[in-house]
């Protein structure tokens, strides 16, 4: 079974742009609340970036959500 | 905020452990449905890999259940 077409990736980056602009969050402000870096956030929003599972922690408690939240279809 | 306790990492752990049993499949099986190596499946079953979205789809994909249901709590 080939994983094609990142489609959790494109879930995720929608589900980010939403969640972020929910809680009317800049790029930067999301990036210094979980800790990460403004340009890898863009480029996660951008569905550019193979994010792991302990980057997708960071960003689901910057959103005070849960994971499967943050990757819900 | 700091991510200080991969409790992400364990629910996935349980999950997968939970569906795979569910399916009947041994570890060698998963790895062979979902393209990924065995000690590779393994290790994420102890919660040792900071596995990335990718390679979490290929797992969903290989269980037919969506990126989120692999990771509810």
């Amino acid at each position: 079974m080939k994983n094609t077409n990142k489609k959790s990736r494109i879930i995720l980056a929608v589900n980010m742009r939403k969640f972020r602009q929910k809680l009317g969050l800049s790029q930067e402000e999301l990036a210094y609340n979980s800790g990460l870096h403004r340009t890898y956030i863009s480029s996660v929003e951008r569905a550019e970036r193979n994010i792991s599972i302990d980057a997708l922690e960071k960003i689901a408690t910057a959103f005070s959500i849960s994971l499967n939240q943050l990757l819900e279809e």
